[in-house]
């Protein structure tokens, strides 16, 4: 019996890594009288992914990958300009509006008459507050929760601060990394909704084989789907 | 009558201003072939104090601060090296150990025998996250709360999900905007610690008149106070 639902934020609700997409295209671009866009994008993501542990999620810490990528490709025929022109870039990409899903609003209308809903997200605590701000959609949820890290051991301090168990718990999410495996791993349900640029980072080759999970094409089959979890229970 | 105590992070239980002016003055000696090591850190002053809004706070922000000033600078005289370097005086902040004060410990051994302790930090999720593991002094809170704002909206919000009547809580901080004078506005107790490095941005002119304003000068004297606050109640 599913009591409590939960939502994972950026490419779940809306469109995030199309920013991000954004963000590495014009960085590329920047430098491509040094090196062909694709080469720029290879080389940026792999900083950005040994950066990770150090930095973490977020767009600042995106900022100084492009900052130590930028240096690594031009070494000293870097301009000022261009240095400038990479702090704009984050600066832009912090400041955008989130672009909503086609059945994001909707889906939350309906579901936050029924249910208790929470947003669960991961990544830099000012930047994912102002976005779910920005959003508009905030109201829908009576708790909203930055986590740094999504693990077991996070979603199982998270239902026991708020006195939830794990059976009675469902995540949606288009991460199997962050939202879906570690979810189910602590006994809860999770629906995996695939975003077509999922992260590098993020992609797990197997779908998992549990009870409790569940796959839809687009928020705007949630509620049927929960009725129909509801009345099996 | 206290029943919760909450403590501060930076500059409260360990030194963090330190850091951040080691990390400047390293800065400041990088550039110093353009300008005076003074006139460098006030730059990278207004420049940080310009950016807080946007960035928020904590060692990632400081170090885009850092590159944008870096540029300001040095204009297109900026080598390669240089920018490195800039980037290796955040990482080198980011990996740290916080230095304890004198009476930390021995504190929060002795209150959280009798009270559950709390910390309340401003700043980066996973900087901050990852200070206090690396602290050694995680164990003594029933509860780590990491926020991007210290206002009495925060400090409402927080004391509401933990259940705590403001007039039980008590919050002891080296920040009056921060610590100090939300907590006071919302009917709780407040004991200030001065701490000599204080932030150009935190410094408040006048202290507060209020009746359950108190001031210490080290973390040793805690118990002693709460002692008496506690035999008047």
């Amino acid at each position: 019996m599913i009591k409590t639902i939960a939502f994972d934020a950026d490419d779940t609700l809306w469109s995030n890594e199309t920013y991000y997409s954004q963000g590495k295209m014009a960085f590329a671009q920047l430098f491509s009288r040094f090196q062909d866009p694709r080469t720029i994008i290879h080389t940026l993501d792999h900083i950005e992914s040994e950066n990770i542990e150090m930095y973490g999620y977020g767009i600042k810490s995106f900022t100084l990958s492009m900052i130590e990528t930028a240096v690594k490709i031009a070494g000293d025929n870097i301009s000022a300009q261009e240095i400038k022109d990479v702090l704009a870039i984050g600066r832009n990409m912090l400041t955008l509006q989130p672009e909503q899903f086609e059945h994001t609003q909707s889906t939350l209308i309906d579901l936050s008459k029924h249910y208790p809903l929470m947003l669960i997200t991961k990544g830099d605590l000012m930047e994912q507050g102002l976005k779910v701000q920005r959003s508009g959609l905030a109201h829908y949820f009576q708790s909203i929760e930055i986590v740094s890290e999504k693990n077991s051991t996070c979603y199982r301090d998270l239902l026991k601060k708020h006195n939830i168990h794990p059976v009675n718990f469902l995540m949606i999410g288009n991460s199997l990394r962050s939202d879906i495996l570690p979810v189910l791993e602590i006994g809860g349900h999770a629906v995996y909704i695939h975003y077509e640029n999922t992260w590098a980072h993020e992609i797990i080759q197997d779908l998992p084989d549990y009870p409790y999970y569940y796959e839809v094409e687009h928020l705007g089959q949630l509620p049927a789907l929960i009725n129909q979890i509801n009345q099996k229970a």
